[in-house]
């Protein structure tokens, strides 16, 4: 390994040593050898392009271990792509390192990043590398392809369709909790469980298909179901009556409620954290129950949790009483 | 505009009245109102894609003014986009804005871009955007077209083909020079000047057509003449001549050439400084002349500095003589 007068590792070096491997196999990426990739059109298809950047301190911590950190950042940019109902195609990176990223930190990065891309089928097409004086901070954009016109956006919602979410909602918020140090009450082997579920989160790429063809609008749960709802509705012109009775929680998640003193601002907690990457989808009632079997052959849970309505707005219910709302999940920092 | 906990301004505000503006009129983007952008493809045409990251401290100055920091990191990815013969199209922009970044400095960092977009023809398609507590971060992914399979690669060079450099070679070396007040011996009128060019380079978007119909190899100068020479000669498995007493010049340049003890090694300088952002490439030799036809239609020169061979590697020489090179231009820090 050559190292800069600076004596970190040399870009040239990361780039060839640790990227290139990972665009084997992509002849879009060139070999990396170029500095601009391209990707054949596919006649009939978009092309659906979505970005996230992270930076140490404000969305991981320094001390998280930097595999963890690179298949969080893919995982998200994949769940972005499953609630457009996208397939997985490739990604791009840009990579700032800051001090501390040696070169064990830098294979780390990319081992985690290998890790992943065998386990989504995606490869990397490019992007660009440099220092950082400051905190590291990665952006990736990941590409998948949809038919023409087709795949849910967040703009489609009707008034009169379900609201269906997957998997459970808040254990994201609770492993933050943890991470935090404070989820004292409950087992360790609970806390080790959801901790592990906000560094490393289960995109729902299974359900690509029925998303895609049964939802008229969908969001991934990354700021909290409830902001991610009022996109939806912001989007769509419409609102949103959203039941916290029916919030699917995982066995962690109800272990932790019984706990609460009060229990319904609790689940108002849990609907307004963020980092679940469930995907959140509006669908019109028949559609609904087509998209429900699809997941269910998924072996994945689609839970209604409320309805769409003319109103605009996010109206929080626990049964038929009214819940207040003054935070909207997370705001991005 | 709303502010955060933390009394910067809101991100939902800074993409809603800052952002959005970019993206009117590009169905892409979905009114930023998505967490995705969709592309519909061109049958028959390749989308290339090319990223640039930058960084306060590494790529420019924290006393830089933002809408030229924005028009840059435009600017560059558009200058690759024409090495690659790629009509512009899109583009998707993260930022990471430090503490500094108040109302005033994001405002004019959208102001830098909506001015360049205008100019280039470019839409906003998306992109994210966050908080730091380190220097302001920037990534933007552009996104051209080119007919399929067509548009060169820095792969293409063959043993024969002539090597030529669009515009003059050294105004960006020259610039930084000026921005660290290293060049007192020239007149101010002359240092306004390349400093500005250093700050606010010109992407050779007129010579997009005439590089994707005649060259066999291209790339952008912004490593440095020698550095990107090296990496189309190292891509294409060939080697390159490089011959400095060719080199084209400003005005500026020459005049400062005349103040130097040693005028070769200082014009190996300007070969082997970066931020040119000119376009070097390759061509067989009845290409070379279409190519420079049509480049002289397009105002620009286009002059020949050397040429490509079997033996790899790069040689710079004056003449016959050899000139010793001990770096080839910048690496990435």
């Amino acid at each position: 390994v050559t190292s800069g007068p600076d004596g970190r590792p040399d870009e040239f070096d990361t780039i060839g040593r640790l990227f290139r491997p990972l665009a084997a196999g992509a002849r879009e990426a060139r070999g990396l050898l170029d500095d601009a990739a391209a990707i054949p059109s596919r006649p009939g298809q978009d092309l659906i392009v979505t970005t996230d950047a992270i930076v140490e301190g404000v969305h991981f911590l320094a001390e998280d271990p930097l595999d963890l950190v690179a298949r969080k950042l893919l995982r998200v940019n994949l769940s972005d792509l499953a609630a457009k109902g996208a397939d997985p195609y490739g990604y791009f990176l840009t990579v700032s390192w800051s001090p501390r990223c040696g070169w064990p930190e830098r294979e780390a990065f990319a081992r985690g990043l290998a890790e992943d891309q065998a386990r989504y089928g995606v490869l990397l097409f490019g992007g660009d590398t440099t220092s950082t004086p400051g905190p590291l901070t990665c952006s990736l954009t990941a590409l998948g392809w949809v038919p023409h016109g087709r795949g849910p956006t967040r703009s489609g919602a009707r008034p009169g369709d379900l609201v269906l979410v997957s998997g459970a909602v808040g254990d994201g918020f609770l492993g933050l909790l943890g991470v935090r140090g404070e989820l004292g009450a409950l087992e360790p082997a609970r806390v080790e469980a959801l901790v592990r579920r906000y560094r490393l989160p289960e995109p729902r790429t299974a359900l690509v298909r029925a998303v895609r063809d049964f939802a008229s609008a969908a969001a991934d749960v990354s700021d909290g179901l409830i902001a991610d709802l009022g996109h939806i509705a912001e989007a769509s012109g419409v609102g949103v009556d959203l039941d916290l009775r029916r919030l699917p929680l995982s066995r962690a998640a109800k272990a932790w409620l019984e706990h609460r003193a009060d229990p319904v601002a609790a689940l108002r907690d849990l609907a307004a954290g963020g980092d679940d990457y469930e995907i959140v989808c509006a669908a019109a009632p028949d559609q609904a129950e087509a998209l429900q079997r699809a997941a269910e052959k998924a072996g994945i849970g689609l839970t209604v949790v409320g309805r769409i309505g003319e109103e605009t707005g996010v109206r929080v219910w626990y049964d038929d009483e009214p819940v207040p709302v003054t935070y909207a999940g997370w705001r991005h920092a």
